[in-house]
């Protein structure tokens, strides 16, 4: 099945990703995680939950970590570009048929909650608490000086079913990976904020949450980081990288919170917002496409992910083999 | 005059800026400049023209260098979201009372020529020649690495003249220095791609064309610049730098090419594509807007600039007085 | 007068520049300029003292902060090979008619104080209390992560008679500034322990400490210390930067403590190991000795330097003017 | 066997390294991938030699390319003090058994050939052609910006006897790796010039040479190199990294030349001339000795090593099994 050509006039307009809502098992040690370690900033917080920001949001939260007896994903969220087309998705959603509510988040407005065409919830909402910038507060950057969530990365049943239906509501693809023999997708990165992607989606029992990712200044941010959880008791949780993707062409490293919640550190894709902009085209046999270098990924690299809450994963249609570390 | 509230829906839809033509008096040694020092890529050339684009462009031009009588500025170019687009400029423009008129460009579609409220020439087009990516052809890297064209900064005679025209189509004010004395504005930036600005106004005798910048990886890129333009006869060129702008956040240098037309070489700026972001204010008597660092700019960067074609600057309302290295 | 050849079998051996002994006016300032903002590693303090050492230093002591009813610097010290040449140094200096004296010095071994050839107060020593390693320690690092001390940097009022002295006890030089109307000597950057300098002079009214310099891992560094300086009320204890200088190739800031005393923070210089490696000669006409990058010092650069303490400086006995910024 | 204590006062006086001669079997390949791939200048050049210096050397050669039928080591070589320290260094290899004898180099003055307690060749000179400085010259640095030849790193069949012997003539050990079960050495790291090394030596079958080691300014250098590579026909010559050591603290990168030479890409190790520097211990048992970020080197890299010319290699004598790489 081909790549859809983009639909440049989607049904409403979505802006960017804007949050993940993590199920944390220990609060403490997801705190420490994400604000000691990485250096989110705590934007508020009860018994029960902290909300986060990156260094250079001005909204309230990117991350929310809320206190869990399972470790689990509640939902992805994105901010639409005004009042009005909250509406129109609610509209939309309705009539393709999937569940569709108005539900109460704070620091939000109102927030659309729904699901994808795998179940997979997802909240729009276009009103979220402005604060004062600080990104110019140099004393506040500690551990890898994360500047702003990125993307979403989610492993999906039927690679081709999320594009096209992804494509539909206003994503367009960047890049992807075929399985030449088969002519389906593996992979494939879709944007809308004119970076390679909000969210991606790769082969695998889906849905499940492969990985956030957070954009960080440079790859010297990248090194810091990993000498730094290196000797402070967190070198088990370094899984892959650091390395260049072909794919994407970012530097990157894939580290697991306390929970096992995937974070990709990212630097230095490119622009995309040009409306006619080629989607580039990777076959599953090159490895250069993970790892520019060569080095590939280890095997839990591609088979783990976060269970969203109450949705059982279906297995993937494709049942190609990846290139593992041997 | 306060900042307008951003127009959401305007008149036709702008992508992003796409490049200038500069009027070169000595093809030779600007090419040398723009291709054997900076790095940019050539993509055509003839007796009269040099055309080039950045390391993650693909579309044919961000730069056309054209061999002149005298060193000026042909246009501004800027690229809109699909063809239909064009109609609805060539209409808005031709009933605010502004010439327009449908131009041959070469390796681009139909273009449309205008002026915006000071006369300045730009040109809007959809379609350009693509070319295949080249960001990881890292064989062809060289000089300062530029990634890709970022903005253009331009001499307004009322800048609060041109954050009106330009915010009733789309462009969103991002931050801005104002005069507290008069309330009038300095200098404002404003984008329409997700950055801090595709396109920036500044106090002076105006239309002129204050600089043009490219995007480059980190700092390094830039202190290794500054080392190859000391050693290779191009210590003059040099105007500013390198500093972090107070305004955008961004790490800068300023230099000026063989004709004196001025180049930033910039980076690490921030994402600006909600359509509630909070324009920054700058007082005009705080030097930490200029250079976060506190160095003040020299007499030239405030003065300087080059001329458009045919067009004869009008003196600045605003008369204060900048701060500028003693 | 030439540079004398270098001496390479010297009446006693020196390894390298120790630490510096700063009087401070307010003790509890300064600290926190060298410990929270420079990121300097405190080894032990009282009411008086604080010492400190950087990153990679297994001494204890690089800096001494003295509480101290006036600025003023108590001694340059350095170690020597091994508790004999304490001996050979003692007899060299005093035959000399040099006063020596052995002082006690918390956390070193015998320590031998007398002054150089402008009444200079230096202070030699073999043994110093040795630390554990904390290089690796990453969660310590901060500030500019400073790796260890790297020079001092001395005017004087005689340049060619401090290279004498110098090069008679085995510091060699690695580059100087000659006048090239008189033939003698502007400035001269020496070393003992194999980088460009250990200790430097510069012309001008002496004995006065001009900086001590810090070593740091990359520009980058530099970069982010200027952004918090310039964001944590440290915004006028800039004095002169980022900038690569000529002589030594390093990249450079000078920044000021709270009382003046002056820090450079530097990185990059070369490796001059080699017995036979060839002084470079500057021009004191060329502006690129001081700044690869053309920009010229501050005058304040040029003329202030701290006092030691109880020593009258004595007038430059040469009149050169150096470039300084208008 | 304990690290012995440092000889202070050896019998001659090596300054560092120098440059090792590669035997290669395609000597236009070894040409491109030292020049063209990493950067390094070419000093002199016939149909079967070519001379090669990094960027702020300003000796005649680190590196001797030599056709040869076999891809094989001619030699480590060694600067010494002064010509009197080469006669000290005849006179005691002689007293000691081994062959010594004078050889004519080009570029170079008296050349002592002799070997070590292993019987590899190494070389021994004072005075080598001098060349103008480089490091100035910007417009020169390519690939990796290599700056100088850092360290050799050769198996030896038996590390405590390398040690003893290469202790003698005053190589001071900086870290070492003990095998906790047997007390014996399992590699050491050995310095004359101030680094942490000159030369390493680790448990192999040997005498073989493991690698050669060039200083680079910063990590994003070594990620520069690693684009470079994987985009030009390089990848395959991509062995282990980039990482951090946790020995030495190096930020690292092996690559394998044409004929499987491996050479280190190397910065950021820490100052060692202080004499009374205690050694740092590693357990063989501790993954993070190698790479403080946890991924073990790979089977190739513990095994691989090159030929010194007919010279056959002896067993180890620690059997001892390395983490290796799954």
């Amino acid at each position: 099945m081909p790549i859809p050509p983009a639909n440049l006039y989607p049904p409403f307009n979505i802006v960017r990703l804007s949050h993940v809502v993590f199920g944390v098992t220990d609060l403490a040690a997801s705190k420490a995680f994400y604000v000691d370690l990485l250096g989110l900033q705590v934007t508020d917080e009860d018994d029960d939950h902290v909300y986060l920001r990156a260094m250079e949001e001005r909204g309230h939260h990117c991350v929310v970590l809320r206190r869990s007896a399972e470790a689990n994903v509640r939902s992805l969220a994105f901010k639409v570009y005004d009042e009005g087309e909250l509406d129109k998705a609610h509209d939309w959603f309705r009539a393709k048929g999937h569940d569709v509510g108005w539900v109460e988040r704070p620091y939000q407005g109102r927030t659309l909650r729904t699901h994808d065409c795998f179940g997979m919830p997802i909240e729009l909402y276009f009103q979220m608490e402005r604060l004062p910038p600080i990104h110019q507060k140099y004393a506040l950057y500690k551990g890898v000086k994360p500047l702003r969530i990125d993307h979403f990365n989610v492993f999906a049943s039927d690679v081709d079913q999320a594009v096209a239906f992804y494509n539909e509501i206003g994503f367009r693809v960047t890049e992807y990976t075929e399985d030449e023999e088969t002519g389906r997708l593996w992979a494939a990165w879709t944007h809308r904020k004119g970076g390679v992607h909000d969210i991606a989606f790769t082969n695998g029992s889906g849905p499940r949450l492969h990985h956030t990712a957070f954009w960080v200044p440079t790859p010297l941010n990248i090194i810091d980081l990993l000498d730094l959880m290196a000797t402070t008791g967190y070198l088990a949780n370094i899984e892959r990288g650091p390395g260049r993707h072909g794919i994407s062409n970012a530097f990157f490293l894939y580290i697991r919170d306390p929970d096992g919640h995937r974070i990709e550190i990212y630097c230095s894709d490119y622009q995309t917002v040009d409306p006619d902009l080629e989607p580039i085209r990777w076959d599953l046999k090159d490895p250069q496409r993970q790892t520019l270098w060569g080095a590939p990924a280890p095997r839990s690299w591609f088979e783990e992910g976060s269970l969203f809450q109450g949705i059982d994963p279906v297995a993937a249609t494709l049942k190609a083999t990846p290139i593992v570390a041997p």
